[in-house]
């Protein structure tokens, strides 16, 4: 027979990109397997600012205070045993290593996934013509165009969206998480 | 054979009360005994202001999104088993009923405990002087003294800790979540 089940090792897996990369539907795909086999929650970035950073806005010092809140849940919920996914543009490099720290002081696995596009495929997805709007100057703050984006220089991964399959993608992060020991059980040979 | 272990059902247990009444001694007391039986997270006003509303003021509407954020983090543990301890001033009834609603729209149990004490007593226990500060009007937004306090109408329990002995107040708090069905295996007959 096989053991009792034991509480799963929680985890952080944390998208950034800019705003229609395709953080949410690699965070909804991922979870989407995940939660068959463990507790997960997903910290989206527009959901959770509604509760986390309601009224803020878009200047540096509102986005790291937004990460930093994000970090913080993610972490609590994480060591807890929760695999616990962000989908955040989160544009800053030291505020998504204040995530990084958060979750690392307590002994959970972090793991950074950078996710981009080419402008030319964000603008294509752009059903709220944010972008077209961003480029004509009309929509100051915009990560990528009117406000600054860092791309993660040492990511456990990066996925460019513009061609690549979701199932290929979601591949390569379970084969990241497997090779972190993050997978247990049913998905570990997936 | 006794069964599997099977996940807990989580819960928040929500401490109200002004600076000096109680409310982190009793969330610490009650969390020493739930975590030796399952996992437990405190969410402590001071501790968490520094990372879900660092830099923010206790204007009501800075103190009203300070306790919508607790109260969702909160209510993301609890809906995963966890055993939430809330101590937090949160001085406004609404904002506590927000709170409430967040962790009971999932189906989590919400518990609200008002911990209370004599304004003799809060001096006396004020070892920063921030009563005594407060009462000769240097600190303006000062809970109780110079700023609203609205007492839970409704809570379900309220301990006075001016005389009772820490032991009696758990023994009290432990009763209300045994009465909620919310003590499993060892402590259930404590």
């Amino acid at each position: 027979m096989a053991d009792p089940p034991q509480d799963a090792q929680g985890f952080v897996l944390w998208f950034t990109g800019v705003s229609g990369a395709g953080k949410t539907t690699l965070a909804n795909a991922v979870d989407s397997v995940l939660r068959r086999h463990r507790r997960t929650e997903i910290l989206d970035g527009d959901e959770v600012r509604r509760y986390l950073s309601a009224g803020h806005g878009f200047s540096k010092a509102d986005r790291d205070a937004h990460v930093r809140r994000i970090g913080f849940v993610a972490a609590l919920l994480a060591r807890n045993g929760i695999a616990t996914i962000v989908a955040a543009i989160s544009p800053y490099a030291e505020a998504r290593g204040e995530a990084r720290r958060l979750a690392e002081v307590d002994g959970t696995p972090f793991v950074e996934v950078g996710v981009t596009a080419a402008l030319e495929t964000l603008t294509l997805r752009d059903s709220k013509g944010l972008y077209r709007r961003a480029l004509s100057g009309e929509l100051p703050n915009f990560t990528g165009i009117s406000d600054p984006y860092e791309p993660p220089t040492a990511a456990d991964l990066t996925i460019c969206t513009d061609d690549e399959l979701i199932p290929i993608s979601v591949e390569k992060i379970f084969a990241v998480l497997s090779g972190r020991g993050l997978l247990t059980g049913g998905i570990a040979g997936g």
